[in-house]
């Protein structure tokens, strides 16, 4: 086949004034290294993780967009207050988009990028909400015969951060934990997990119909924040499951405390004598996202045996190592159509992903809303 | 000698009738078994720990004390929401006191409990704010010949604290740490042990006299949370000492998470590319104390590398097992009255320490309002 010489990708950046801005830019189609595979993108999801480096703090109420429908520019104010953080980025054209799926058409010298060459092989390696992304061949997984493109787009973020949540609940001694924002793609894919291996999982929604999305899955502890029994509908669910580990995607708020309440409350039912520091067992929550921007507060009055913290996926295979996290990827290829599988609820082009009503559509991140970019269209 | 077959005992109750009682009980003096002796407490600390266990919830600005001078009686409503926290404790008489030091007078039939007699030791074991205490001989510390009951009563908690904190650092991979609430006891010993250790340290206090005190006694870097300077002067005091690692006694407000978008600035000014999710370097707040009982807030603008969590002696010394935590008990006792010496503000007896005015005195926690109680008054 015939490759252009140019082609389109997206950029972000932090411009001096304050403002962010966000285009497509026409850049060189990379001809691969003898290592290398050329790939014509196909499809790359909207993740949550990849929404914070597209819009940066931008004020998206007030974004506007300009320039064609073919090349639109978006433009968004950044607050003030929010510039210190941005300094790091300011003034740089940067690419966007972990992970993505798209066919091999153009491979390097070596065996390794010939093998490839055709195949629909799914990556993660940032800047790939582009036409074209060149990529080493080693980094590349080829996908089965019967997958497309949509079908690899997403497995590695999601399937990882869930089996990486499960191999950290066994890796620090416990044995059930606990999931919120857990209606989302990754949630119903943890739920998979946990139900297949046998393990207890808790899972905290906001809203009834998101519980009951979960529960037509199978999922077995449902608690709904929105209800008035809710820290009594978790305490049970905690003291039925033993869970004492969570994993909280919204981050902001009391949630995590009241989860770490709920479960010293549940260790206390079976608690022979009164202990002045509160129960021996720790209690960890992780918030691994940022979906609720409040400060997180926290009510101390589960004794000192807690702990909060940051959890990240690159960190987390870094620590395991390299073998440990070959594990997890060759499970996810093995069950790519069932466990994994990842739905959208749109594709749209690179241009179409930067219209105000497609922004404001996969920015409120609700559930079902995810979006699929196909960049060949 | 001859010994009373009764003795005072502090006690502290929670009625059901959600009031706080605190007294005097005359209890049996006890006969030592084979393995124990009988101590006759000549001085008990004060500490913060034993103050929540002293008081629970009770509301001590409506405080009010009845009985007699000799044997007066405490009296505090608690509020009906700290209610469901004492359950674990309602109706039981508990004593108090975690640490103290006193002469051996009495003890049972075994060598290595005869050895002790007549001798001043020091024990780590509840209900020390009492006439007598009746320890097993092993978990007794005999105080060098020239200490006396005074200089020992305070050589476990804020001690083995101190060094638990500088332990801490260095298993986790740390090489400086911060401590909050620095002109304590507890601080000023921290110092001595980090110049001695050669170790950097990072206070922070609230108050010009307290940084003041702290440069008298050398301390190098000192940051005072009144300063409208306090975050730059923090976060030149953590680029400084590349202290990636606190330790709060406040544990509530926003100071823990102002310490950790400190350390994360302080990284970053050595960062060469711009990264989404903050630093790499891991940055840990621990909180061991609660003299700020508002709950903790933390704004997240430190990345994802961080934990908040709980920290406590005991488990700590678990933790570490015997042999490592004895090693630590045997610095303290080489070094009781150099940089583990204590200073108190007042000593008083068993019946003094529940006057009103004595009682406002310590429960304030005012730098240098440490009480010392002599049971033998």
């Amino acid at each position: 086949m015939t490759l252009p010489t140019t082609a389109l990708q997206l950029r972000s950046t932090v411009q001096p004034d304050a403002t962010l801005t966000v285009h497509l830019e026409s850049v060189p189609v990379p001809t691969p290294g003898p290592d290398e595979v050329l790939i014509q993108v196909q499809a790359t999801p909207i993740n949550p993780s990849d929404i914070g480096l597209l819009f940066g703090a931008g004020n998206l109420a007030a974004l506007t967009v300009a320039g064609t429908a073919d090349r639109p520019v978006v433009t968004a104010p950044i607050p003030e207050r929010a510039m210190p953080a941005m300094a790091g980025r300011l003034g740089q054209s940067l690419p966007v988009g972990n992970e993505g799926a798209g066919r091999v058409v153009a491979a390097g010298a070596s065996p390794a990028a010939q093998a490839l060459l055709g195949k629909t092989v799914a990556v993660i390696g940032g800047a790939m909400y582009a036409q074209y992304r060149a990529m080493p061949a080693s980094q590349c997984l080829a996908l089965p015969a019967d997958a497309t493109a949509a079908d690899g787009a997403s497995c590695f973020v999601n399937p990882l951060t869930a089996l990486g949540m499960v191999e950290t609940m066994k890796r620090e001694g416990h044995t059930a934990l606990v999931h919120t924002a857990a209606a989302s793609n990754l949630g119903q894919m943890l739920n998979k997990i946990c139900q297949k291996d046998g393990i207890a999982l808790v899972n905290i929604v906001r809203k009834p119909e998101q519980a009951a999305l979960l529960r037509g899955i199978g999922a077995q502890h449902v608690c709904d924040t929105s209800a008035p029994s809710f820290m009594a509908d978790l305490t049970d669910a905690l003291a039925a499951t033993g869970a004492t580990i969570a994993f909280d995607a919204t981050g902001g708020g009391t949630l995590a405390g009241q989860i770490l309440q709920g479960m010293e409350a549940a260790i206390n039912r079976n608690a022979k004598e009164y202990s002045r520091y509160g129960s021996a067992v720790h209690k960890q929550v992780y918030l691994y996202g940022m979906l609720d921007t409040r400060p997180t507060e926290i009510t101390r009055s589960f004794g000192m045996a807690w702990g909060i913290g940051g959890w990240l996926l690159f960190p987390f295979l870094q620590k395991i190592g390299p073998q440990a996290a070959q594990a997890l990827r060759e499970r996810v290829a093995a069950e790519l159509k069932t466990t994994f599988a990842s739905h959208y609820a749109r594709t749209v082009s690179l241009a179409e992903a930067l219209q105000a009503d497609t922004i404001a559509y996969y920015t409120a991140r609700n559930t079902g809303a995810k979006v699929l970019i196909d960049p060949s269209r």
